[in-house]
C-alpha cells in the first residue's frame, strides 16, 4: 500500500500600518480605535521600552490614563522592559513578558502592546506569537529603524547560541501604529542609523525615493522631522509592497531580496559585540556591497559615488576597523568573511546575496569573490575619517563612534 | 498628518502526507525521494520516541544504514527522547533539540526528522519551528492518533504554566510520513485510543465513516491492521480537507470546530496529571457533548445510542471518576467544568463550541448549561462499568484502566 494526500492551502493576513502624532495623548482615538469596538471585553497588556520612558517619563502613566479615558481594559500597569539588542540576548527577558500574559490572561483575542525600539518589539513579538500560538500584537514602534523597517515586517526574533535572531517565527502583527512625535527624542545615533534602511530599500526599488534622499539629506541630518516623516512613510510603504508581492512573504526560498548589505552587516554586529547598531551596520554593509559590485563591474562609477556620498551627508560611517581583522582567512569567526558562511546558514539553500546593478535596481548572485570583497573593505579604509583622504569629519555624527567604547570584544 | 498604509498578502503552504510501510527498508524510497533530489547536500537530524526505540531497537541503526545506502547526510546518530505528555512538560526537551540543530548546522533548508508519538512530533516541531524562524520538519508519526489526527495538521507545541499546549506556533510541516507497520507493535490503549479522533471526525463531518467504524469496530478492537489503515486513511483525509477549507486554517477566529469533545478532553487530561491520554480522553468528551446534544433535544436518541455503543464495542471507556469532582462549582480548578473556562482562555474571543445534531452534522453553540452538563456526567456515570447497569467489563481495554493507578493528582 502506498498512498499520498496531497495538502494544500493559502493562510490570508491582514494589518493595517498608522502614522499618527502623540498617540497615547486622550484626544487621539487611534489607538483605541485599533483595540475595537468591543474595547471592554478586550484585555490589553502594554510593554514599554525603558530607553523611551528615560525620554518619556510621563508615558506610564499616559497610557493609563488614556485605557482610563477610552475605557480600554488595561489588565496591568505598564511592563517596563529594557531596550537595545541586549534585551535579545537574554531569554529571561521572553519568560518575563509570557508570565503577564499568562498571569493576566491574555488570550488570542486580547492585546499585547509594545512600545518601544525595534529589539524590544522583536522580542516581545516572540514572546507573544509563541503563547497560546500567538495572541494580538500591537507595536508601536518609537525609532526610526523600527517604523520604516523591522517593525512594519512579519518577523520577531530574539538572538540564541551567540547569533542574531536564531530563535523567531513569522507572525504579523494585529497593527503597527508609528508615533512620530516620539523620534524627536531620539540620540542622534538612533535617529540617522534608520535612514540607512531608507537608502537600501531606495536603491533596490525606487531611484527617486533615492534623490530625494539626496536632496534632503542636510534636513535629514539636522533632524527635520518633516523631510524624516516622508522618508519613514515611503520606506515603510516599499517594505510592505515588497513583502506583500515578492510570493515569498515567509521566507520559504533562499532569498532574501531586501537584505542589501545585512550579512555583512549581521557580522559587524556579532564583531563588535553590539555596540554598533543595526542602522549603522548595514550602512557599512551597503557601502561594502556597492563598492564590491562596482569593481565587479557591474554597479557604473558614478552611482557607486553617489551611494558612498549620501552615507557621508547623512553623517553614517562606511567603515569600521574590524572590518579589516584576518581579511586573509573567511574561515576565522572574528573575520568579517566569516558572516557569508552564517549568512547561508541562517537562509539555508544556496547562497544568495543581493546587489546592485544601478540605483534602483537589484541584482542577485550565488556567490562572492573573496579577494574582492577583501579590496572593497581596503577602498572604504582608505575613504574613512581615520585615512588623510577620508571625507570631512564634520559629516561623522556628532556622538563618539561607536568603535572608541571599551565594550568591544578582543578579536 | 493620518495616514495609514494597507498591508495584506496570503501565503500558501503545501506539504503531502504518504502511507506507506517499513519506511526506514533500505528498499523503500519514500524518505530519500522526500528529503529530495540534492539529497546528499541536505543535512539530516533524526530525533525518535524512546517508547518506539523500545519496541523496534533496531530502528536508529536502521536510520543510519538507510541514509548510507541512500547518501543522505546524516549529521548525528539518531537522538532519543522520550515519548508521551512527559516530554512536553519539560522545557529542557525544546533546548535539546535546538541545542542539535544549532550544534550541527541545520538551515532552514536542511530536515529536522521526528519519529514517534504525537506528543513528541508536537514538541520537535516547536523547536524546529522556532529556530531561524523554521527549519524543514519532516514528521513520522508511529501511533494511531498521531497518524489520523494530530501529525497531518499545522500545530505544534509544549506545555507550560501547568496548561496543555500553552506554548506553540502554527507551523505546517515539509512532509507527513505514515509508516503502518509501526503501528502494529503499540500498545493496546494506544491502538484503541487513536480511534476517538476518526469517530470524532466521523460523526462531525462523515456519517458513511461512521457506519465504516461501526461495521468494523470488532475487526478494530481485535487489531486488524487492513481495518485500521482504511481508518486511519480517512479520518487523516478528511481533517487535512477541514485544515484546507475552513478559510482559518492558523485559528485567527474564535472557533475550533475539530474540537468537539476537546474542553472536556484537555481538563480530564490535565485533572489525571496525563496519565490518561489523548485519544481515551477525547472519547470521554465526545461521549459527555454527545449526551448533552441529546438532553438539549438536538441529537436523537438513536444516534446518541449509536456513538456510546460504538465506544463501547471499540473499548473505549465514556466515563471517568474524576468527572464527577466538584461538579456544582465551575470556578474550583479541580472541577472538570472549570476546563469550558480554561478552552475559552486558550482560543480567546467568544466561547464557542462544537456539538452535534445528528451523526454526521455539528452544530456550533457560545454557552453551555452547567446544570444540563452535570446530568451529562450523571447519566454517562450510571453507565459506566462501575456502576451495575453499565456495558460488559470485556468490551474494555485489556490494560489496567488509567485511573487506578497511583499517578493521580489528589483533588
Amino acid at each position: 500500500m502506498a498512498r499520498t494526500l496531497e495538502q494544500s492551502f493559502q493562510v490570508r493576513f491582514h494589518y493595517a500600518v498608522e502614522f499618527t502624532s502623540h498617540l497615547f495623548d486622550t484626544s487621539n482615538a487611534v489607538f483605541a480605535t485599533t483595540v475595537g469596538q468591543q474595547r471592554s471585553a478586550c484585555k490589553v497588556l502594554v510593554v514599554m521600552d525603558d530607553g523611551l520612558v528615560a525620554h518619556h517619563p510621563e508615558l506610564p502613566l499616559a497610557v493609563t490614563e488614556y485605557c482610563q479615558v477610552h475605557r480600554l481594559n488595561l489588565v496591568a500597569p505598564v511592563m517596563i522592559l529594557p531596550g537595545g539588542e541586549a534585551v535579545k540576548q537574554d531569554p529571561v527577558n521572553v519568560t518575563l513578558v509570557q508570565d503577564a500574559i499568562n498571569m493576566y490572561g491574555i488570550d488570542r483575542h486580547s492585546f499585547v502592546v509594545v512600545v518601544g525600539g525595534g529589539a524590544l518589539i522583536d522580542l516581545v513579538g516572540y514572546a507573544a506569537a509563541t503563547a497560546h500560538r500567538g495572541v494580538r500584537l500591537i507595536r508601536v514602534p518609537t525609532t526610526v529603524l523600527s517604523q520604516n523597517d523591522s517593525a512594519v515586517g512579519v518577523k520577531n526574533s530574539v538572538n540564541a547560541y551567540g547569533k542574531k535572531n536564531w530563535l523567531g517565527t513569522f507572525a504579523p502583527p494585529f497593527a503597527v501604529l508609528n508615533d512620530l512625535h516620539l523620534i524627536e527624542t531620539l540620540e542622534n545615533r538612533d535617529w540617522l542609523g534608520g535612514l540607512s534602511e531608507a537608502v537600501k530599500v531606495a536603491l533596490l526599488k525606487d531611484e527617486e525615493f533615492f534623490a530625494f534622499l539626496e536632496a534632503h539629506a542636510d534636513a535629514l541630518r539636522t533632524r527635520n522631522l518633516q523631510s524624516m516623516e516622508h522618508a519613514i512613510y515611503r520606506c515603510a510603504q516599499l517594505h510592505l509592497d515588497h513583502i506583500a508581492t515578492s510570493g515569498d512573504a515567509f521566507e520559504q526560498g533562499s532569498s532574501r531580496p531586501l537584505d542589501f548589505g545585512h550579512w555583512a552587516a549581521h557580522k559587524l554586529e556579532a564583531l563588535t559585540g553590539y555596540t554598533l547598531r543595526h542602522g549603522e551596520a548595514v550602512a557599512m554593509g551597503i557601502a561594502l556591497d556597492s563598492t564590491y559590485a562596482h569593481l565587479q563591474g557591474w554597479l557604473p562609477e558614478n552611482d557607486w559615488q553617489r551611494i558612498l556620498t549620501l552615507f557621508e551627508r547623512l553623517g553614517l560611517a562606511a567603515f569600521h576597523p574590524l572590518m579589516l581583522q584576518s581579511l586573509d582567512d573567511a574561515s576565522d569567526p572574528h573575520s568579517l568573511l566569516h558572516g557569508l558562511q552564517e549568512f547561508r546558514e541562517h537562509l539555508g539553500g544556496q547562497l544568495t546575496i543581493m546587489l546592485l546593478d544601478s540605483i534602483g535596481r537589484g541584482r542577485e548572485v550565488h556567490e562572492m569573490d573573496l579577494d574582492l570583497v577583501a579590496r572593497s573593505v581596503q577602498i572604504l579604509a582608505t575613504r574613512s575619517p581615520y585615512s588623510s583622504s577620508g571625507p570631512n569629519p564634520s559629516a561623522q555624527s556628532p556622538e563618539e563612534p561607536a568603535w572608541t567604547t571599551t565594550a568591544i570584544p578582543a578579536p
